[in-house]
């Protein structure tokens, strides 16, 4: 197991019991007038309010001294250059690297499929014989269409629709087909291994589909994104864009996995995102670490996670166009940062990231919000705001923006009960912590720019942490078992399974019945 | 502050400790074959296995003491007669109530709103010049419709289109209005108090959209459901559905608010819903608290919050129709239970609820589940399966199945890397909690009997703890604090305010520059 008993961990953990039982945002308000200019900062399409955290300057100090001791600077440089930094896999990590250069063609067996993706994004906008696009993917693959089809859907400017199909469910597939014809019909199947089983059955079931409506060349209406050219051929795909080894399933949006997304808002608004990202990479490349927003952002979530021992974190968007970014954000860091052991396999003795939900605002007030004032947990809270709406109704927005303000104003100064409420019951403890991040519009840009920010945030607390951010070994347990677990039910074998997993089978095969 | 000082609750603590960090799952079921038989249980329309879970049959038992100790036997009897439970507010709760006696007209102020919605329901469904409903209403009364909708796509049978409006932000509405038509457009505004903020703004801008596409009378087109029937009036809202003072939001889709549901379901299949969950009345109000299923689930959310101190609860449905079941319970739960004081006012001493939080099955094992099984944290995760789909598609169901159970089996069993794998990478801990529910199908019945299961299993946790189950007075600081910033946002006044939210609200209104 690896001890962090360098001196300066050890200090952090001293001084992180005393931030946790003594620190008063109320009071270091009151002492440091300059609080909010020292902890907010500036960055590529939006600005940060970091200062209603349970921490300070010389905390954020000390934190970036830790992450100079991991060697942030140069492995932040051997990201951004495309170098190898996931090293159980021997990859790089391309996405920013595609949006840096994605003007340019230096190293062409990485950047073509994404260079050829958005002159098929135009051709199937102008394709008046296609109604339909069904975009089917899983993990980042579908969360990331999902999510920037939502946020940019007053930037879609195609006349046809777009589908996203991710469940092995069936229940998705045949929702989505309902009312659609196989003839104006075209299938986008994202798998980087092509080994990927829900994608895989996906794709055949729709291919059944195709066939079934009498199309007698299913192939042709294929569009296959993948790194295994050869095994799309061999399905009868016809038609297949290039995805490199080297971009992650929840780092793919970048690549040609944003078809759906390009057909959407158009091959010049596809750039626009890849350009605001790649200004985010910028400044996370340039700025000293001091005035860094990832680099706030990935200690801030080290200090709550690791010092603290905060073990969760809510994120809130204010706009109904964001309201997938909790799930696709869940995704990005718990897949990433959610392991046990350091790039060298040896066990970890603090805990790593924390859980990561949310919903959207305003909603969520009238849901989760009763538990973060007054529960019994104290849960960071970040709250997304956007300044401009792309709607003109009268009295909506000023009002969504005040929510938002209020609610995080309201965890952190709280409230007693006056003589004519309910002790207890009316008392807010305050003193909770939360952060507000403030972007100008929602557009291709600034989106690109927000994720690229979570992105970089990821990287560096998985960096201090001393994690691979770029691997999953995790999901594998879970799919060996399915597979020998899909042969016990249809053969009804439960020797040598546990007595719940084979009561389970039991119940599920009907050999008893399963309710009263 | 309350001490949990009985006899009882010390002897659990110092069990919990012994649990915590000895107990091991599959020594568990190695040591005691009938474990699975004894930690499983049926009740109407599904089945549960709690086996998989860190506690045992003596655990269980003296839970269910202590719960004894706490008057459930009594506190069940009155909640489900509709006596005074919600303390704070002196009101019962209806929910159960309104569907153990739908069939009958006892109390015709509580009952008299169902049954006329439900007559309206179907004028509306046969209304040959009706096109779309568009259902406003949010927390409970608009995630309660989405969710109840999702789930029962497959038993859609109104030609009309059904819409669920929420959010604050004008998004929300402006694009679901784009393409609708006001003349074939009926209005649904669910606001019990008729005084929420979001609801009230959405219905203002719904009825200017009426007025902007030429309609003489909006108000026509628009059926409030609200328990201030003289409100509504005053808004000019031509008819009223009745909502009684005891159903809270979040408790709502039993009463008139079911509406939008009942368009898509009909009557009879509404009808069903409250059945079903009728059914699982029945059963909390008559098995004994041994083999009670809302009682054990209680109680496990007791153990794993108050004494093995677990933070969390990860929900995640195999079904595409479940997807947004997460977020509801999670307002179902965290804001019933999202409480520090007892029902007296007097500060608790232990953890109460957990965050609840998950996605939908299968998507989710590419997103979070890498954190379940490699992260730093041991996170209870219950998993629902459905036995039969309600689509014909090959390979897919068994499939889906094989994957939610061997997630669960993977959490339990873990595993070691093997001699060509990578150490430490490779490694899964294993002993990890979780539960299974499994429903025989998804229909209208077994809907119900599901959230009616969730409802009172909050009930149960929520008395063990002591905490009244049915307010929320958390939500109102931050209403009142965002009325204020309203204000200040568009006069610049920060008088008296923190540097944070003074500094947020320049940046809102743009006194500064918000990026870089």
């Amino acid at each position: 197991m690896q001890h962090p008993n360098t001196q300066r961990w050890q200090a952090l953990s001293r001084k992180a019991t005393e931030y946790a039982n003594a620190f008063d945002l109320r009071q270091a308000f009151s002492n440091q007038p300059g609080r909010f200019a020292a902890l907010s900062l500036k960055a590529p399409y939006l600005c940060a309010d970091l200062s209603k955290n349970l921490w300070d300057t010389p905390i954020l100090s000390e934190l970036c001294s830790l992450a100079e001791s991991k060697n942030l600077n140069s492995q932040r440089e051997a990201l951004l250059a495309g170098e190898v930094v996931n090293s159980t896999e021997s990859r790089p990590a391309l996405h920013a690297w595609l949006r840096m250069n994605h003007y340019q063609t230096a190293k062409p067996e990485w950047s073509r499929g994404l260079h050829d993706m958005l002159t098929v994004a135009e051709r199937l906008r102008s394709d008046t014989e296609l109604d339909d696009v069904v975009h089917i993917g899983i993990g980042g693959s579908g969360l990331g269409p999902e999510m920037a089809l939502q946020a940019l859907e007053p930037f879609k400017t195609c006349r046809q629709r777009i589908h996203v199909v991710s469940n092995l469910d069936g229940h998705d597939l045949h929702q989505t087909l309902q009312g659609l014809e196989p003839a104006r019909t075209r299938f986008v199947v994202a798998s980087k291994s092509w080994s990927t089983t829900e994608t895989l059955r996906n794709a055949r079931s729709a291919w059944n589909w195709c066939l079934a409506g009498g199309l007698q060349d299913p192939g042709n209406h294929f569009i296959a994104v993948t790194s295994r050219p050869e095994r799309a051929a061999a399905m009868g795909m016809m038609q297949t864009l290039h995805m490199p080894e080297g971009v992650g399933g929840r780092f793919s949006l970048w690549s040609a996995v944003g078809l759906p997304l390009a057909v959407a808002i158009g091959a010049e608004g596809f750039r626009q995102l890849l350009q605001g990202a790649a200004e985010m990479d910028e400044h996370f490349a340039q700025a000293p670490l001091q005035s860094n927003l990832p680099v706030w952002l990935g200690l801030l979530d080290v200090w709550n996670s690791s010092f603290l021992r905060l073990t969760s974190r809510c994120v809130v968007p204010y706009h109904h166009g964001l309201r997938r970014l909790p799930a696709y954000l869940q995704q990005l860091e718990m897949e990433s940062n959610g392991k046990r052991v350091d790039t060298q396999g040896q066990s970890l003795s603090y805990p790593t990231t924390a859980a990561l939900w949310g919903e959207v605002g305003s909603n969520s007030q009238h849901a989760f919000f009763q538990w973060l004032h007054q529960g019994s947990q104290r849960v960071p809270t970040e709250l997304l705001l956007v300044r401009h709406p792309a709607h003109d109704l009268d009295g909506h927005h000023d009002a969504l923006l005040a929510n938002g303000l209020g609610q995080a104003q309201a965890l952190m100064l709280g409230a007693q009960a006056s003589a004519d409420q309910l002790a207890g019951h009316q008392d807010f403890p305050g003193n909770r912590p939360s952060t507000v991040l403030l972007l100008e519009e929602l557009s291709p840009a600034s989106l690109g720019a927000l994720l690229a920010l979570y992105e970089h945030r990821v990287f560096v607390a998985g960096l201090v942490w001393g994690i691979n951010s770029f691997d999953q070994w995790g999901v594998e347990l879970g799919k060996t078992l399915a597979r020998d677990l899909e042969t016990r039910l249809s053969t009804g074998d439960t020797v040598g399974l546990d007595a719940s997993t084979a009561g389970l089978i039991a119940w599920v095969r009907g050999d008893q019945r399963v309710y009263i």
